[in-house]
């Protein structure tokens, strides 16, 4: 198995850089193939916007999803993109490590989906849910949170962590992808774990690597999440039944 | 009434960007003094990281939130995020004006949300949800998107509106705003209006100048979403009844 991991947190020493190494060592002692991509690290710029393209599709007004065709299909999408579309096509399983920012992922990992998901060249109107394009790879969205995991309970304090992850999860469902249950870190103070001390980081982090190593072992016995398709939705685009989305 | 509209779209002619000159000449038709923050065009960094911070809290392990409370109680933090707050702090309302990516708002404003919602600064662990530092103040979230109105419902090909934007309504809950309900510009057709033509575009505003003016008459009389708060959640943080997140 292909493994992409999808980091976006700017301290190198962080409780996420040390989950994301003990995912990688995991991974890689299960003997998959394991690739990283450290957005701060590489100085990925999350913003989309009219420079990344030239030429313009239109240079007097700059529509980003007409831009993304238009670049995708001339071949002149920016190096960094892709250079991430092929790390996706690459990879059976892209797994995501981020610290919860304001009930969301960084900015920076926000940005990544913004530029990344490149309409056209990743999806079109019948190519999309159900039927994306990453249709067979699995996703798996690991985050730490500051407040404790009992918070982010149904009506918790910190909010349902399915609620803070549905955009997100949704968007992976968007492009295709099966989307495996999430992996939450609590209590990790909001700031990594500078002011938390090395023996309860050692602490975590053994933790971490005992629910990394059951994860791997039950990996293909997980229930993904579901998440209406084409056969739940009417012509235009309605529910024709109950369907929850969150 | 002072009122603070957040716009967050990088074409200066975008659907978006006329949204906001609505609202402005409207608002301020009806007497309000009207103040908008152009991300874009300001040319804000969205991207949470040690280059922000001089002198740093630990200059050998970045954590925002530490960085975040040095720099707020040392008053070096950044003039881009300083104006920010100042801009919320005149402000009785606040509009956020911006399409919708990926099930969420562009990383130019969720990085506004990452660096200007200051630790310690605007709040603590007791100061926050309904206790929180902009009590009195309103929200108000205005998106636009590509799929029409009628996909966003409940189990929706676009997604549940309220799904979609729970994140951002719950971190302005976190800081205290009296949150409205949103306003849906559905069938931009995902690029701003270039592809649209004149004459939609003229009959997409005509629609928006009438909704807004609908919202600006009635806005005392909006009943502002809902969301646990302190009497809701035990001392874990945990809901003491059946409140739902989203």
């Amino acid at each position: 198995m292909h493994v992409l991991i999808v980091h976006a947190h700017p301290e190198p020493t962080s409780f996420n850089a040390a989950l994301t190494d003990v995912a990688t060592e995991m991974l890689r002692q299960a003997g998959h193939a394991v690739e990283v991509s450290d957005l701060y690290r590489s100085g990925f710029d999350p913003v989309e916007g009219p420079d990344h393209y030239a030429p313009r599709a239109d240079p007097h007004r700059f529509a980003a999803l007409a831009e993304q065709r238009q670049a995708g299909q001339a071949g002149t999408l920016p190096s960094a993109v892709t250079a991430e579309i092929a790390r996706l096509e690459r990879a059976d399983l892209v797994i995501f490590q981020f610290p919860v920012w304001w009930h969301a992922p960084p900015a920076m990992l926000k940005g990544w989906l913004d530029r990344v998901f490149v309409s056209g060249r990743l999806y079109t109107s019948t190519k999309r849910y159900d039927r994306g394009h990453f249709r067979g790879k699995r996703a798996l969205v690991s985050v730490t949170a500051g407040a404790p995991a009992g918070t982010f309970g149904r009506g918790g304090r910190g909010g349902d962590l399915g609620a803070i992850l549905w955009p997100l999860h949704y968007s992976l469902h968007y492009m295709g992808f099966t989307v495996l249950p999430p992996a939450l870190a609590g209590g990790i103070q909001g700031h990594g774990y500078t002011y938390q001390g090395a023996e309860a980081l050692a602490g975590h982090l053994e933790e971490r690597k005992r629910v990394w190593a059951e994860r791997l072992h039950r990996l293909d016995g997980d229930v993904p999440l579901r998440f209406p398709g084409w056969d739940d939705w009417d012509a235009a685009g309605r529910s024709v039944a109950a369907a929850a989305t969150c």
